[in-house]
């Protein structure tokens, strides 16, 4: 009988490709990527070949708090602990959080109502030798207030295609932003976290870019708005770097949810 | 003229043979030292010979936030910004925070009074991919008020033999500590900080492993005081791995704190 189980996973993305496993590139050298990492590990774990889908990809160099994914297997017999077992054969970047018995209809990406990302910024004079691999460090003093209301503009259901990188056709590039929340973790250490229904490629790094180029140059949230309802990708700003985002936390439907038990 | 300049410096350790420079071993691959690195970066941004001295050395795997060195140098003139300027010489694990010109008298180890260690643990049935090199990984639940209790019988001016690694001949093994002090940082995080006048080889860790050691086998503060009294190293516990160890603050005397300018 096949059954169908879910992992919580945190990793570490600095030294991998992205999520998605990538096609070899002669000239290139390859970094792994985190789906055949985890494969490799379920495989040898459960004796048989595994494919993992994930609540979506992260680009390469981007981290999860909270990635999750699921996979099938028929073996009706698991370790007692899954995610202790899975430990020796992953390297010490990739953490198997949580692992519950999912029901069939449960599907990663396809149940997935909304998730949450944080952005890091180190904003000091000075670069931080612990929070390099995980944070933007931009030397301008921010004010968050003002990073708020600038940001504010952008919450609710819009048309997000200024702030879509080109590249895997979506049907339609309209999405909702529930919440944008800035928030200072110390003297030197902020963030900004985004809450959506889903976001487009690239959609948070071109969001956080933008609104700290706005910052920078004296915009409105006037300004940002019409970037926005430019539908036009050149308006925009930058793209954040990828190490400073993290995959906080996806959302499933409750009685989806209530139908998982922990392994 | 000859001048004297101050650093504090923050570094990751974990690519580092400790701060002092190793002789080379034919037959083990050889990690660099913070000091050769910083002595390399200073020699080049000042075009001479630059021998850096620290306020102490810290072992392998160790970090720091605020280790403090100082260097001789007979050039008037130096960069507008030494920090930035070592920047482009030095990895993104280390990085000089802030420079001073200091009077002649300043010695980084020998002045020094104090200084505070912090010692940071993971307390999670799970690890962390992104807290495995800066903390100890303890999945069994940890009691900080128990912890506190134990400690405590440490405070104060007592000979510490018991917590010292044999090495470097010292003087004495009489030593004060000012304050011990466990923290919850998160559901998982937790450190504890030790502020003393001068700590004998390993000894902060030798006392967080014994403290830990204690807490599991349920022993009491008088079990910790007489392991203090025994003066055997034999009678305390593990020595605590070196990678949740940070060497936070470094203490001088005032009147050569004010005599230090900012470059």
């Amino acid at each position: 009988m096949e059954r169908k189980i879910r992992l919580l996973i945190a990793y570490d993305g600095s030294d991998f490709c992205g999520w998605q496993k990538q096609k070899d590139h002669a000239f290139a050298p390859k970094l792994p990527s985190l789906q055949e990492t985890l494969e490799a590990a379920l495989s040898r774990v459960l004796n048989h070949p595994i494919e993992v889908c994930a609540s979506g990809r992260t680009d390469a160099g981007v981290h999860a708090l909270g990635q999750v994914a699921h996979f099938i297997t028929h073996r009706e017999q698991l370790p007692r602990d899954l995610c202790w077992a899975l430990r020796a054969h992953l390297p010490p970047t990739v953490v198997v959080r949580e692992a519950y018995w999912a029901p069939m209809e449960f599907h990663a990406t396809l149940s997935a109502m909304g998730k949450t990302y944080r952005y890091f910024i180190w904003n000091s004079d000075r670069a931080s030798p612990f929070w390099f691999r995980y944070s933007w460090w931009i030397r301008r003093p921010l004010d968050l207030e003002r990073l708020q209301t600038l940001s504010q503009v952008l919450c609710g259901t819009h048309d997000f295609k200024s702030f879509q990188t080109q590249g895997t056709p979506v049907l339609h590039t309209v999405r909702t932003i529930y919440r944008i929340q800035w928030r200072r973790h110390g003297p030197q250490l902020c963030s900004v976290a985004l809450t959506g229904d889903g976001f487009l490629k690239q959609m948070v790094r071109n969001i956080v870019g933008t609104v700290i180029d706005a910052f920078e140059d004296g915009a409105t949230p006037q300004d940002l708005r019409a970037i926005l309802e430019a539908c036009d990708r050149r308006r925009a700003g930058q793209t954040a770097p990828p190490h400073g985002l993290f995959l906080q936390k996806v959302y499933y439907p409750k009685p989806l949810d209530n139908q998982c038990i922990k392994l």
